[in-house]
């Protein structure tokens, strides 16, 4: 069976740190709920499954966990590549310039008005792609969707057209 | 085998009457190009395929082909609800004027920041979502998405989160 799943926003606030420290799942002393699972904690988890590659392509990428997220990923080796909105990484809170300071490969829409996606591919596997920017006001407050899914015949277009768009869009 | 496709924006601009007007496809003398299949005139195929209902949820709606073919459905007696931001709903050029004085049910999303969806349902069967609002800049201009799938592990959730939205909202 194909896998597919639909998250919903926004989503409760909750400690996500186990995510990021799988090793010691009950240490966490902070104030927020510990033990739950809610939609942006499933969205970490795709995230941090990637083992081989992430190519990310989002108009909005402010937020610090999912930030902390694709560092994780490219501090295990995992290939990261990241297209996104050239008027939106230049603007306060973009983490950006944090992903390109760690040596990740940034590429910028320089071709159309908004480059508008909000989608993420794992692996050449798995597939993230919805209405939800990677902003905290996205996650915390907006009504916003997300599907993530395996299904070849919805994964081989976004591979595609990721493609498509890093070979034409420049890497300065 | 379940009908998965996806489209990529921006779309070519053409001529999209034909769709409006099955009957006389060759008789249009407009100077767009004619008899060209795009992403756009594929994602009105989809809308105007509904036969007997149409959910959308969607945070920006000011496109007028795509409020022609919302008024041609209503005009076949397929039961329309739209579900929409209260900011967005009110700023000029939103077609939710027309559809509400036309007879169509719209309600407004008034718990979140932002309603920031961009999803319908035809005949809860079929579901259109990704990150293309119903804007002409989205459509002709920007760099964007939609998944049109008939899966029903993807589209029963969105069933179910815009029967919840729905009840939850305002009719005012
Ligand atoms: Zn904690
Ligand atoms: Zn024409």
């Amino acid at each position: 069976r194909i896998f597919n799943e639909v998250l919903f926003f926004p989503s409760e606030i909750v400690c996500v740190e186990h995510i990021f420290t799988p090793s010691s799942p009950y240490s966490c002393i902070c104030s927020l709920p510990h033990g739950v699972e809610t939609s942006f904690s499933r969205l970490l988890h795709h995230i941090m499954s990637a083992s081989n590659s992430l190519d990310l392509c989002v108009f909005a990428f402010s937020n610090m966990d999912l930030c902390r997220a694709v560092l994780a990923l490219h501090g295990k080796g995992v290939t990261i590549r990241v297209l996104t909105d050239k008027d939106y990484a230049a603007i306060t809170g973009s983490q950006i310039g944090v992903l390109r300071r760690a040596g990740i490969c940034v590429r910028c829409d320089v071709g159309s008005v908004y480059m508008h996606h909000k989608f993420a591919v794992m692996d050449g596997r798995l597939l993230i792609t919805g209405s939800l920017n990677w902003t905290l006001t996205a996650v915390q407050s907006n009504t916003e969707n997300i599907v993530v899914t395996e299904e070849p015949d919805l994964v081989q277009p976004f591979i595609k057209e990721f493609h498509r768009l890093w070979v034409h869009n420049d890497p300065a």
